[in-house]
């Protein structure tokens, strides 16, 4: 049965959302007790900011995925003063137990896990309209949130005080409405600020190759030969973390730029195909299509381990593999042994998808950093005087970055240093900051 | 029903053999074939050796872990001319699936997961006696089979031409032998040779301290502080690979040279009541006993994570948590949860156990150096001229030290350097080793 | 006697230059053939354009160093089409044996080491001015050139078609005259340019950090706890090549962004305050003054060596160590013991200067890249049809520092992967670049 | 005119001596205090043990090389209680000022730079034989004291309590001596104690090829191509610094266990002969000859280097570089051009010698164990009772070794951790130490 057709109502009686089973709502409130320990960031701006409410008044539509970090953010928002409906922003993503914990904690939540198309952009409804209910503020992952209301409440989204949108796909929509002169309310790209892009892109990656990797195939890194294809942020996160544990890393780069600086921090700069007869394993982080095709892979060597850690399912050539002379076999969850006539194996992992979503987990401590960014967005957004944002898509101002950073450093118990006035008089900066140009990504 | 109340015989009609159920043997063969693609070296020496069978006329008693690497040993002993009778050297570990491939192959395996005490003395006694069958060789790990022999049936231990063991257990009770004069056969240490060694604790426990604390915790490196008591090889390793990754790794030792190498190797070399406040992750990696006591966990900060790299379960005291005032809270498999009364939580795994054991797979890379070991000393011991080896312990000769290292060299792609006939002269070496003293261990 | 006072000319005849000693010519030869080969992207661009002569009809005031390297440049852009005039922007700097080689080879020298003041501005003015000399083209480093025509030479001004600009002071100065109106000439400030800052301030700094430190001091890195203040690229570059050789670095910043990166790289990041007692070793590296004041070398133990890789000679607060108390002992060139009244001994380099200019030397592989990027900043003005720039400061165009660091791959031995047709058309790119967007930096 | 015909005496009167200049005296004692400041260990045994004076009685005749460092040595054994005599172990090494400074302090010291060969033998003949002086010890270095004694005093050699050897060849003739029962009395090889050999060969080589190099050849690190030939000791630790800096190294091995190592520690194992023709800088520390022979030099890029780290000037075939058709030029002090009719140049280093010796200064620091081990050495067989040692060849005991290294700790603020009695007891340890087996060599 439908969670649409079945009768839903919390312990206190609140029946204003719709999840699978909102009998499953203690083990998802547990499940967001472990979140908050783990997501230093956004609980210490829930504790600064919950006596300032500078959210007060903000009426929220939330479309995300929903999970135990986002209803961490959603209480964090909560505190700051509030009011939101949440749906979801993927149909299979949803944690049943943590919408039931919020549904349950009182939020009015449309989302389960296995929702069909209808029941999709149903959901999303639900949260724009209801009784005594205009929202002002839109927290959006995709744009899907964002158009429903744009294209089925005109009326509605002129009423909107701001956008926060976090995904390149969302981003890229808001960009072309802004060039087609239909965006007619300020937007917060979230999806580029820095310290959001280092976490996800350096960082985390650097962690999350080598997790993936022991995960999927127990591999042991040490004395085998790799390339990397792509020198961005997240080549050089994934190059540096094998080479530190002893593997042998090769870079193939498009861009000379990249490219030496690959060579400067000790990589050789190569062509695939002088060096794909060798390598044990091969990972594309280039961003672009077809990177690695079959007739590369028709070149590997019988073991090798391939598999995707930049741009959707695009850069490993997966269809050309799915041809009569080849065996596949499914080795375990995510792990596909693609078998040649004369008994090569390829071993692929993931069918080619971000290996790191598919095969690992992303630390809550990454999400923390996104959550703050979003919740800064938005406060900055709904407090800005008039005439601070246009109907534009804007980045966050350097200062807010700067700010979720310094909610994230005592877990490192690292101390700032404070200029002196005659230093920032030097330097021509304020001493709260910001402490670089908006540009600065080094 | 115990599988010695059942009636077993393989598709061939054989029955001289006991295992949970023989109808598993074709997954079980699935599982060993893998294998044998992730365990070059003792598949080169299968070939290598295999026309020469320099075990004709070997019959051993086996008695170890019994899981598809082993399978691999097994049935490389027997090529290499050997017959075998096989049984498990702990009531927990065997895999029933390979047991049953391996008496479906025709070998007489007594093992299965869950023995009883009776049982496990059982097998090991139908692995010794026989029908037609006087064994010469043991290889033991942990020394059981070898003492059963020799206190069961001391004639036919005066039979046996030599002893391979492979655990520190065993290695200790074949040292007290020696000692006590009951020692009548050569037995190989091979626990200790120089490229075991190196495996099992420097180049495994890198990879595997990373890959065991992912899976278990999900935590990030990067900028945590850790401590790694005891920088031995295990906390060699262990320190590198946290450092490689980001963490900030302070370092406890005893012995003031291994601390001035960790101080040369970048590491801060404090006592444990110096950091313990401050440490997020703790690893102990000493051998010895009660190194993270109560009394430190009392000062542990809230979320810091407790693992064992060292020796046994006895590094962390962990008995001293299992007071009424502290509550535990299993979280998944291996990972505990130990809280204070004042909400202070320690997360503890693998009980203190040895965490790489619990959390992660061991390499069947490493798992091959060790089984070629094995495999060549009992080789060595079967074939050495008589006088060459007494009723003693001995270390596996360098020269076969080498032989194993050379076997694995072509998973990297490594190609040696051979001395000319006038650099061997120079440096006093014979041209093909060994090239270094017996003491050797940088 | 003033070189201006004496009358030269060159083995052929030539009389338009004014050099210390025009027989030093054949040492100066020597040291431009070394550069030659030590500068593969200036020599390659040299070979690769001598052909179209891009600068063909470009008269060129240049005003920079005048050494070896300078003298590759300064041939490059002749074989390349131009026409020169040169001076120094620095009275001290000139190596006159390769002005002397200059001249001899009929390039009109204007420079020597040991210029007055007056003499300074006369060499400029002899470049500037000459019979049948109009220059179209200024390659300035500090902004005296551009500067001396803008005020004693405007309608020379005027005729000029662009300026390359080298130096952070002079691109201060333009940017200075473009926000007054002044600038009514193209400017291109080629300081930063990706390719050339991170050789100046990341792979440079990393290199020559450890170099001049060990030419100063000879101390051992292993161990040794240094704190760097600033994490900024010369500061990741000093903190990252210490980790390497096995030192402890702790890390101050003002920018929690900074400090969060430090962090996730490994360093803790404190206040001066909390480690100035422990450290062996102190470099700053923040662009600021007074970083490290005498109230902190007040703390700092006996030995502890501190030295400046930042911003002229500001950083450190000399000043305040030449007090009637403490006593300073010059031990070696750039090494100085200032001595507190109880023996304590602080052992400062450079006088507080830049550590890395002072004591190593700057390879010629960095400086083939400032050349290469300075050539094609000149040859993108010259070439640029009407309109593509205005009278303003422009950063060289993506594509051309693209260019630049193809330049420098032959020596990496490095090879470049080409975008398939299908691939930059998914990517939205022209195959041969630029490949990503000016403001990319990372 | 030779010292030996000077008349000389300090400024007190005293005359037993024998130097270049005592009037240097002061400027050699400034040298002498800068050492005492960096040799923290060797001082702190001054202060410990000066009151014990264990070295009362002992008559030590010492010939070593003859430097700041050796008269920190030499103070120390007087403060211990020594009396001593000494010479140089190599006629061009003595640092007149320093031999000046001692004798000035009432040294008998007998050594200047540039003795003939007769001088030598001349000079440790006063050290051995003067009035009221039977010597009861020898330090040395290199075994030229020893064989003097031996051979022409035999009588007074059989007084002799105890040698203490330092040098590879000294110790080679010690063991010859005691294979033909020639070694009538106890000696202590101290060039294979562990904390001496591992700062000699792994941590002193990371960081003195690196400062070797960069003094030499100012050459950039990041991204060249490196071959070290040979991955023991020095080979790791070059191998280990310059991939640290951004090199890209590649290893040749003959012994599979240390090219397994390599490929675990992240080289390619190769032939010479498969990168010697990319390669930018080579580097031989094999402890073999002719590994570098003019048939790879041939094949050698032009800009190359060639250094040697290894065993004294043999590995690099400098000989087959003296031939008609390559021309020789001294580019600098250590450094030679070694040009092919093609014009192609090979930049070999130090003729072929070691290079760290010959471009970089030794570390006080490494210096400091050493002469912290030779004076333990001392006290040990001067205080050991009867029988202990027999008239053979002893390594220095593990507890006076590890004494060595606790005396270094402080430099580092390293703090040991002490055992409890149960856990010293547990692992049947002394608290004490020794803490590992003798052999212990990680």
């Amino acid at each position: 049965m439908s969670p649409r057709e079945k009768e839903q109502q919390t312990s206190k009686g609140m029946a204003d959302f719709c999840v699978r089973n909102i009998n499953q709502a203690a083990y998802g409130r547990k499940e967001i007790d472990i979140a908050e320990q783990e997501m230093p960031g956004i609980m210490a701006l829930r504790k600064r900011a919950s006596e300032d409410r500078p959210l007060k008044g903000a009426k929220i539509v939330g479309c995300t995925h929903i999970n135990a970090q986002t209803a961490v953010l959603i209480e964090t928002l909560t505190e700051l003063g509030a009011q939101v409906r949440w749906s979801a922003c993927n149909i299979y993503s949803t944690q049943n137990e943590v919408a039931a914990a919020l549904a349950e904690a009182g939020f009015s939540i449309f989302a389960w896990r296995g929702e069909t198309e209808e029941d999709f952009w149903w959901c999303i409804d639900r949260c724009v309209t209801a009784e005594n209910w205009q929202p002002n503020m839109i927290l959006d992952d995709g744009g899907d949130a964002t158009h429903l209301i744009l294209k089925k409440y005109p009326a509605m989204f002129k009423m909107i005080k701001g956008i926060v949108e976090e995904s390149v796909t969302g981003v890229h929509r808001l960009y072309q409405l802004s060039k087609t002169n239909k965006l007619t309310v300020p937007a917060m790209n979230v999806n580029d600020s820095v310290t959001k892009t280092k976490f996800d892109n350096l960082y985390s990656c650097k962690e999350s190759i080598i997790d993936s990797l022991k995960r999927a195939t127990d591999m042991m890194f040490g004395g085998k030969q790799v390339v990397v294809c792509g020198y961005g942020e997240v080549g050089k996160g994934c190059s540096q973390a094998l080479k530190a544990l002893g593997s042998v890393v090769y870079v193939t780069e498009i861009d000379p730029i990249c490219a030496l600086q690959a060579c400067m921090d000790g990589f050789r700069v190569l062509k695939l195909s002088e060096v794909i007869r060798n390598v044990d394993l091969l990972i594309t982080a280039t961003g672009n299509k077809n990177v690695l095709t079959r007739e590369y892979m028709d070149k590997m060597k019988s073991g090798a381990i391939v598999c995707n850690m930049g741009h959707s399912n695009t850069e490993i050539d997966v269809n050309s593999l799915r041809t009569p002379d080849l065996t596949w076999e499914k080795v375990r969850s995510q792990v596909d042994h693609v078998i040649w006539p004369d008994g090569k194996k390829i071993i692929l992992l993931a069918e080619g998808r971000l290996v790191n979503l598919s095969c690992s987990s992303v630390s809550s401590f990454v999400v923390s950093i996104t959550a703050a960014t979003q919740a800064l967005a938005l406060i900055e957004l709904f407090n800005a005087p008039a005439g601070r944002y246009k109907a534009d898509v804007y980045l966050l101002p350097k200062k807010m970055d700067e700010y979720v950073a310094s909610l994230h450093l005592p877990t490192f118990d690292a101390h700032l240093t404070e200029l002196s006035d005659e230093q920032a008089k030097y330097m021509g900066l304020n001493k709260t900051g910001p402490f670089k140009p908006n540009y600065y990504r080094y």
